[in-house]
Formats: structure tokens, C-alpha cells, sequence
């Protein structure tokens, strides 16, 4: 009996890197298909020309199989459909779900679809139009997010659903990903951490920062707003609180905010602004202790679950 | 070798009953306690008569350890330490820690204290000033929370202290207290499971609705005037987010909102006005299925957990 999740997408371990916008690009994709994860090229609001050429560039550092993260809410996501549809990408996430009927479009092409969801009700319908397996992701986790944490979500979306259930938010040792397995998930997905794996091409200056981050560093803006993103607190957090409250006093609409925030996740994640940029990040970062090499990472993950599961029966003692 | 958690306190099984205002009366304290966990009243802003009262109405309905929650910024929080330096309770529970000299007080008369914290630091803090145990508590809890999840603040409370940590936040069954030992917890409270306890008191049309709560069935309120509280939605919260943006726009202060609120805890919990009051709740809810004795909640979650742990090394494949 392996696992449903490996088997599914023809890896060796049920660890996912989540896809993430200027941050996983071919590179750190290929790096952790080749440690033996399912990598991911967040492709972000890329042109579809873009897209085609990390999709390229994947195949040539890997052999192993690996996905491409759509959101899709952004502007160019029909033109890079049509890119996948054609490039065959061997797996697509799909990121802010509004509709299901993309799904079995992108099976009709043999790619694997697997939509995140935030909720138990999105996770139902996406199973219903053909999901292969579905990411519940908790509100611990970085960037766009739910409302409900990875402890209530996972068991929730497992025992609603017959497919594979993958949890992402909060995890970033084996720990977390044996937690997430008790919980009922049969694999993990793994955003904040692999931001300091080496092949990571997010500025130094960045991953010096989620290596110091606590426990307190992330805070979540524009809840208000009705698009909650968790990001590290900085100058650029702040600012959005204030850009909050005056739309909530109707001095500026959505749209005012959102071309604020417009470049600002590039500018932290590429040109090492720290303060002024956008460092999507989740509660994990707190968990994040140096940058390593991305098959070390999953290395040492499946290491010490196997270790914290050899060592369960000794710690569950129950009575007196 | 036992548990730390059940030798500390002299209990069976180390789940204990948070400590919950107008819901936790000494009736269901003695219940948890009796059925081998350790049953807390939520002292709340109950008047020292009143907490006198409920101290020796517990100790007449049980032989066994039980503890107090007391609430640091309420009113008659000096006023209630006096009663609990008289009286004795074995256990006390320390919730919205403001400062940490009143945990030697206690101890001084042989209460074992536990401070119930939302941050390292915090927790760093109270084991330095002589706490017996640290309840971590996530943001998916109900009532007044912070702003970290279970997922993250188990592991990071549980690397920062020596004393034992107990996990609170999104767990209602054997699994969550099974993930949470896998987190590095040694004890589990859990509140909104107990509040469908047959020997709780609150209204039935309470319990009702919380048996019919789904995975969306929360919200949190007052995050922007600095004190988060997560309740079931219903009309008073969305009220509560008018006199957010009231406050956020200068319309009115954070005093305001506090007498708006006065009463309504008590509203919905004891006279069952599940519309106009607040139902404070974790995220929880919506793995609380059936209402039962105390004694079955415990004796059913620890099966649970043990069947869990049993099963894992069949489900923990990590490898195709």
C-alpha cells in the first residue's frame, strides 16, 4: 500500500511546494522535483509567453514530474489555460477557485487538477467536477487566505471528500506533516519554507528575514477589504491598515488599494525591499531556521516524521 | 512513565475543560472532573460571593482536582484572588495575562497555576515566574483569542518552555488531541466540545446550534479595536463589524462598543437569544455532532486518540 498521494502524481514523497507569484519559478520547481516533491511555478499574473518558457525551462533541470499554481482571479489566466492546454504540464494547482469548469478542460489534456480550497463546501464541488486531489489550506498559510485553520480544515475537507486531501498552512517540519496525516491528510504543501530553500531565487535580504521572523511577524491586511493576504508585518503592512481603515470610512475604493499594492510582491521578493515590498509569508516562517538545499529540506522532513512517529507511542501516554 | 500533565494536576486523562464565562459553572466542572479530565469553572466577572458559591458547590459534587479560570482585566479579578487564596481550588487558569505576580501569590497556597497563553514570549514569561504548565492556546479557539494558530504556537510554546505544554484551539476529538502530542503537547483543553456536555448548562436552543455549525460557522470581532473575539455569526456580530467601521471612522470609542456588548454573553448562553447574543466559539464547532455526558466526551476522545495512534503507521506512508 503506498500513498495515494505519490502515487498520484508519481513522486517519491507527499510533499507539494505551494506555487508561489515571483517566488517559485522553474528553478526552485525543478529543485524540488528533483529532491523527490512534487514542485511548482506560481504563475502568477505571467504572460502566457512567460508561462511557456519556465514551462520549458522545468523540463530541461527535471525529469520528474511537476506543477504549474494558476490564481484564478488574475487577469491573464484564460490566455495561460490555453498555454497548459497545450504545454501539458504533468499537474496544475488552481489557486482563489471561482468556477469548477476549468477542471475537466485541463483533464481532457491529462494533466493532473487540484484545486486549493479554503473551505469544506468549495472542496465538494471542485471533488464533484473532477478534482484528483484537493489542497485544504488553513488560514496559517501565506498570501491570498480562508478563515478557517489547517486543525479544523483537515479533518473537515478529509471526511468530506474521497480524494486524496493535501494540507498546507502551518507546516514546515516533519512534525506538522505527521500532524497533518492524524488529521487525515495523506500529503503536505509547503509554500513559506521552501522560500529559503538555495535554489530560491528570492532576494538574500528576504530570506534573512523569514529566518529571524517569531511567531508574531506575519499579520494578515485588507480583511476589510474582502481579500485577506498574511504577509511579515513592515512598513508596507502598515500602510495598508491605513489604506483600510479610509476605505472602510469610504475614502477610497478597492480598486484605489489594489493599485497601491500593484508591484509590491515583486518589490520584496526580486529587489530585496523589505520595507516597502510585500513579503507574503504564513505563521511557518516562525518555524523557518536557515536556507537549505530544497532535497535536504524534504529529506530531513520525512526524517524526522518518521522519527516523531517511531517516538509517538512513548509520548502518547494517556494516563497517569 | 506518566503522563506530565495527569500527575501534575492528579487527574486520568490530561484533557482539561476550559474555563468559559456563564458556560462553565461548577455542574459542568464537576462533570469533566468526574469523568477523569479536570473540569474549570470560568469564573468570568463573577463577584467573589458568587465564586465562593461555585467553589464548594463543585467540591459537593466531586471527590476530584478541578480548577478556576479567572480573567486578569476583569473588574473583580483582585477581589477573586482574595476567594481562591481562602478557598483553595487545586487548579487555576489564567486567561488575558496582563502580569505575572499573582502566579507566586497562588502557588504560595498550594494552587498549581496556569497561565493560558497566545505567544512564546508570553509563555517564556509565565514559566519564569512559576507556572506549573502553559496552556498554548490558538486563535481558532472561541471567545477572546490571538493571532497564531495551534498548528504553529504547539511547537513553538512547546521548544520554549521545560514545563508541560497543553494545546488549546480547534481540537474537539481524538485526532486533534492526537495531532497535538505530535506538536509537542502533553494535554489538550478544549472548551466548545464541553458546551454540548449533557451536564453543561447553557440553553438547549444553544447547544442546537452549535450541533448544526458547519466549517464557517465563526467569525471574529473587535480585531480592529484591539481586542479579537471569535463567536458563532449571527445578528450581533454583524452589528459588531457596524460598530467597528463606527469606531474605525471616529463615530464612537472602544468604551461605547463595551456597554453595546454588556449582557449579551449571557443573553445567548443562559436565556438562549441566539440572534441578539454572543455565542463565543472555536472554529471547533464544527466537528461537535451530538450532545453527551462529559465522562463519554472524554472516555470517547481518548478511544479515539488511541485508535488513531494505532492506525498511524498504516496510514503514515511516506513513499509510494
Amino acid at each position: 500500500m503506498g500513498n495515494r498521494v505519490c502515487e498520484l502524481f508519481d513522486i517519491d514523497h507527499p510533499i507539494l511546494q505551494g506555487g508561489m507569484t515571483w517566488v517559485s519559478d522553474a528553478g526552485l520547481a525543478a529543485a524540488v522535483s528533483n529532491g523527490g516533491g512534487l514542485g511548482i511555478i506560481g504563475a502568477g499574473a505571467m504572460p502566457p509567453e512567460v508561462l511557456r518558457e519556465e514551462i520549458a525551462k522545468a523540463r530541461e533541470q527535471t525529469e520528474r514530474p511537476f506543477g504549474v499554481n494558476l490564481i484564478m482571479i488574475n487577469p491573464n489566466f484564460n490566455a495561460q489555460v490555453e498555454v497548459l492546454l497545450e504545454a501539458r504540464p504533468p499537474v496544475v494547482t488552481l489557486g482563489a477557485v471561482q468556477s469548477t469548469s476549468v477542471i475537466p478542460e485541463l483533464k481532457g489534456q491529462g494533466i493532473k487538477v487540484v484545486p486549493v480550497v479554503a473551505a469544506v463546501a468549495m472542496a465538494r464541488r471542485a471533488e464533484k467536477h473532477g478534482a484528483d486531489a484537493i489542497v485544504a489550506e488553513g488560514e496559517e498559510a501565506g498570501g491570498h487566505i480562508g478563515g478557517t485553520t489547517t486543525m479544523v480544515l483537515t479533518p473537515l475537507v478529509s471526511r468530506a471528500v474521497d480524494v486524496p486531501v493535501i494540507a498546507a498552512g502551518g507546516i514546515a517540519d516533519g512534525a506538522g506533516l505527521l500532524a497533518a496525516f492524524v488529521l487525515g491528510a495523506e500529503g503536505v504543501q509547503m509554500g513559506t519554507r521552501f522560500v529559503c530553500a538555495r535554489e530560491c531565487s528570492v532576494h538574500e535580504d528576504v530570506k534573512r528575514r523569514f529566518i529571524k521572523a517569531g511567531d508574531r511577524a506575519t499579520v494578515v491586511t485588507a480583511r476589510a477589504v474582502g481579500y485577506p493576504v498574511r504577509a511579515i508585518k513592515n512598513k508596507l503592512s502598515g500602510l495598508y491598515d491605513e489604506w483600510e481603515k479610509e476605505y472602510l470610512k469610504g475614502e477610497c475604493t478597492a480598486e484605489d488599494i489594489e493599485k497601491l499594492a500593484l508591484g509590491k510582491l515583486r518589490e520584496a521578493m526580486c529587489e530585496g525591499n523589505v520595507r516597502d515590498g510585500s513579503m507574503m509569508a504564513g505563521q511557518s516562517v516562525a518555524m523557518v531556521d536557515e536556507e537549505q538545499p530544497a532535497a535536504e529540506i524534504i529529506a530531513g522532513i520525512i526524517a524526522e516524521a518518521e522519527a516523531a512517529a517511531a517516538e509517538l507511542p512513548d509520548r502518547l501516554t494517556l494516563r497517569r
